[in-house]
């Protein structure tokens, strides 16, 4: 089944203490899609001005990424900029220009509108919501957030959650959202705000996932070295959300979510491995596969006999 | 098989943001004894006042903990105080008088030299060495160690990791030894100054194994409420090491330590849901069971069909 992937799509400019490069593409919908393009077709919902490179819309071709709804606006498209902290763990955003992204209004073509899996990458709730009341009725909803929408725009996020099936966060949001310390706590609190199930991110720490009386945890898969943390996140949910749609499509139980949140941990893990996209463009899907079945021997208590 | 703790057993007094208790047993050799006897039989070297109750004594013996080796001693035992955040994530230590252990030197009985598996608790390399010496020919040796040792007798615990199988040690303190900000680096760097094995702790995040060409992740048991954390990396190194005596016995392979290192993670998820050893205390083998299936399935990526 088919996934619709909204989000930004962005051109940046990241540096780590080894490296800087400018003009990547970047954004939370261009991750997610890519990522989730390993699993199922993609429909991708976005905007970019007109400085935008026509070879990535040649790529998304490539990669069964329908692109019939990013918008094509005059102007520049949004552009970030941001400087790493010598061990990669945190980073400095040093310039967000919103440019075409300042009056972005996502318009659905009719081909999307009926789409049953959905992912509401990183962007203001309130544009999340837009999208989702223009779809029919979708199966299931993912949709990932962050801490300046948990600070700044409450009131959209609760609304939104009340729609969603499986919310995604970090660590870090997790606790700001319920003021709970413990990530135990915060998960299961987070359920009562609306969505079904939540999946809590830890970065090296792995994530977390809570449903209804069920709970799943797992590690990161372990990487030496790591050249871009940008988009990891994005990545991840690109990676369960795909899954979701692709390789499972019918009801969704908490054993699929757990294969989809290994799958969404395994693209990860690739992403950071190469700046922007890169690592991502050429996967195969035996290197993903080979990935998921090292990791699964990594995490089992018990060996098989 | 029987497994020789060393380590120290003191009289705490611990506050949280809630409670306070003073008089309480502690001491890494305390804790580690008493997780490994859920596994083991243990022979327990360590040193104690003339003001340590003998209950303590009594309690050892009901629970098969020898305690020959733990000298009795003229004068006040061991006592640490500490404060705890108010999230029970970091500590301070108000005071610590070290008493009889100041002239501590560690004399092993004669039916303790010739045991096959041996845990050094946590205390300074050089009395760990000194014990591991009086041995005749242990088969596996687990150590556990500290920042301040790593800081001030690094000489000695250099010395000490060439004779070690196993050591145990949490996230900081590798990074600390290693100078390496990622645990996966760190881990494969701490193997190469002795250790066969090395296991990284890393609190509520779960624990990290390495071995040659090996490695295994597992999250923390997951715990709502946490009323005392002091002794759980004890605990950790007490469950891990009595599982290994007790249950295997023989050769240790990379597989006996997964399920040690989830042994001594469940025993660490007890030990922190009250104040001291009360919860230690008495456990039964089918709570503990329940713990590891229960936990078991948590981390399972895929379900049994």
């Amino acid at each position: 089944m088919s996934l619709l992937v909204v989000g930004s799509i962005a051109l940046d400019t990241v540096k780590t203490p080894i490296e800087e490069h400018g003009d990547l593409l970047g954004g939370s919908a261009s991750y997610a899609a890519l990522a989730a393009s390993y699993f199922s077709p993609v429909q991708l919902v976005g905007v970019v001005g007109s400085d935008f490179p026509q070879s990535e819309f040649d790529f998304w071709r490539s990669r069964k990424i329908d692109s019939e709804g990013v918008q094509r606006v005059e102007g520049k498209t949004f552009r970030w900029s941001g400087e790493y902290s010598w061990d990669l763990n945190t980073r400095e955003t040093r310039s967000t220009e919103l440019n075409v992204f300042e009056n972005f209004e996502p318009r659905l073509p009719q081909s999307y509108r009926e789409t049953d899996f959905v992912l509401l990458a990183n962007i203001a709730p309130a544009l999340q919501s837009h999208v989702l009341k223009q779809m029919e009725k979708p199966r299931f909803v993912v949709a990932d957030t962050m801490n300046l929408w948990i600070e700044s725009t409450r009131g959209d996020l609760d609304a939104l959650l009340q729609h969603v099936d499986l919310l995604i966060l970090n660590d870090s949001e997790a606790r700001e959202m319920t003021k709970e310390t413990s990530l135990i706590k915060a998960g299961r609190s987070i359920r009562k705000f609306g969505p079904r199930h939540v999946a809590i991110k830890k970065g090296e720490h792995g994530a977390l996932l809570f449903g209804e009386n069920e709970f799943f945890s797992c590690g990161a898969y372990p990487l030496e070295d790591i050249h871009d943390p940008t988009g990891a996140g994005d990545t991840f949910a690109g990676g369960m959300a795909g899954y979701l749609a692709g390789a499972v499509g019918g009801k969704i139980t908490f054993t699929d979510l757990r294969k989809a949140m290994i799958y969404g941990s395994v693209l990860a893990s690739f992403c950071v491995e190469a700046f922007s996209l890169d690592r991502l463009r050429n996967l195969t899907m035996e290197q993903i596969s080979e990935r998921y079945e090292a990791f699964k021997l990594m995490s089992q208590f018990e060996m098989p006999e």
